[in-house]
């Protein structure tokens, strides 16, 4: 399969070019970056913004790609949620569809969010689960989710719906959870969390994109949560993390109010990506905050340098 | 008010402009076709075409309209329900509604349809049906709706979604259902119908297009049905059509077969239109019939020196 990939150097994306191009499937990315030098080796590469009309379509028509990952979205952090810039990304990917339809596309795996349910207390199935987010990022994301299945099925592609929850891992956005403290920790200075009552699904982010990469090569049709099936307090993850850093008592929870709208429960039901996908995670959760530390601690020196 | 209206040269947006214009607003209208002889004075036209990039965006810009009636969509008959384009008037609309907000815009009624909803033998209430359409059209709109709202929710818009149930009058697709009927009946000629056991609320275009004008001026919130609130089957409205045309016995009910997918009943709970934004229908059925018929006739001549 000729594959596009597009967010192709974002925080899943090159997890997901890594994980087709082992696979030997024929993998182009797509970015408003330049090729990663340190990047799995793919067979093209495309730099380009989805948002300018026209760029998406002009790049399918010309690779006439069998298979389409499409991870670009807005995602800055703080922000991404409220973000008006959800819809150009709604009209960006209507339009990418279309063309990759006109160019005769085979399958298409679309990436949404664990943010698209309405929240409720039970790991959350897939196929049964009321869709109400409570946040434009996921009903932006719930809109393209529909208008990709009613085409789909209309025109005879074959398509998935790969809904994310939380992830960690290297390179991770530096504003974020994990990111924030790993880097307190390893500076040894006190940090503020909220509460951390919250339960979330976490998963590391390679084996994310070794989902979604999976996912692709199937034919499983519709939403599929892509998570770990295992639920876990934030606090938890904290002090975890702070175990594994070796530097406890840094770390203050409820130190700070918990973010507005933040629902008490997000976990995932994961029979679809294991059984129909056929996915098992590689890494555990000690191994993925390890890493992640592991990565900030890489990161430091050149810090330091620059400050 | 300043008002800009798409869709301005459409079957119900010539009526939606005549009703803002004789309310006394400030109404622009905005379509592909250019300003129409025998229109309503309107204070500005906008010729241009939504899904060409950035021209509603510039039209927004230039005119700063405070309110805004999105009719424009595709409606070729026969095709819209799965047409492809929906998905750019999907993101052309995404497009529009991220310009008006951005140039001040206070209130946007969007025009969606009964077909966003799932099938159901009940009268429709728009608060509470489960909306889950068969046909892309349906599902588009429905995205379009969800996007609205939720950006809307945030930024402080004011917006409405008026569902359109089934209209009838001067000027409709002389391929749908009425002015097929009505062509043949006015040159007495046989014609073959479906069943006809399909129960519909049918309401008169006029009426239609002011319902949408009163509701822009109101601050009704969310989805509203515009309909009559009379559910009547198609087979008594087709006898009724040759009643007043006093041609009977040319059309055979169920002289074919009915379409796929038709649903058995598509009816409307109008309390919404009628208690809170005020609304009362002007035209019954047997005006609403009439009107068509007339004005069927007085195209005749024309067919018949064209043909």
């Amino acid at each position: 399969m000729r594959v596009l990939v597009t967010g192709a150097t974002g925080f899943v994306g090159r997890w997901a070019v890594h994980s087709l191009a082992v696979a030997g499937h024929e993998v182009h990315g797509l970015s408003r970056r330049s090729r990663p030098a340190d990047g799995a080796p793919v067979a093209g590469w495309w730099q380009g913004d989805l948002l300018a009309a026209g760029v998406g379509e002009s790049i399918v028509r010309t690779l006439r790609p069998t298979h389409l990952l499409h991870l670009a979205w807005c995602v800055e952090h703080g922000r991404f949620w409220q973000d008006p810039a959800n819809l150009d990304w709604l009209a960006a990917s209507c339009r990418l569809l279309r063309a990759f339809v006109a160019a005769g596309g085979r399958r298409m795996v679309g990436v949404g969010s664990c943010i698209e349910y309405a929240p409720q207390e039970e790991p959350i199935d897939e196929r049964e689960a009321a869709l109400h987010s409570p946040f434009l990022y996921g009903v932006a994301k719930h809109a393209f989710h529909l208008v990709l299945a009613a085409l789909a099925g209309q025109v005879g592609l074959s398509q998935a719906w790969a809904r994310l929850f939380y992830l960690a891992g290297p390179g991770e956005d530096p504003a974020r959870l994990i990111p924030g403290l790993a880097q307190r920790l390893l500076r040894r200075q006190p940090a503020l969390c909220g509460s951390g009552v919250q339960v979330r699904d976490f998963m590391d982010v390679r084996d994310a994109g070794r989902a979604l990469a999976e996912l692709l090569a199937t034919e499983v049709q519709g939403p599929v949560n892509v998570a770990s099936g295992q639920p876990r307090s934030i606090a938890s993850l904290v002090r975890r993390l702070e175990e594994l850093a070796g530097e406890t008592g840094l770390v203050q929870l409820g130190g700070r109010p918990d973010r507005l709208g933040e629902p008490p429960f997000l976990t995932a039901k994961v029979e679809r990506l294991q059984r129909e996908v056929g996915f098992s995670p590689e890494h555990g959760l000690d191994d993925m905050l390890s890493t992640a530390l592991a990565w900030w601690r890489q990161q430091e020196p050149r810090a330091a340098v620059s400050s």
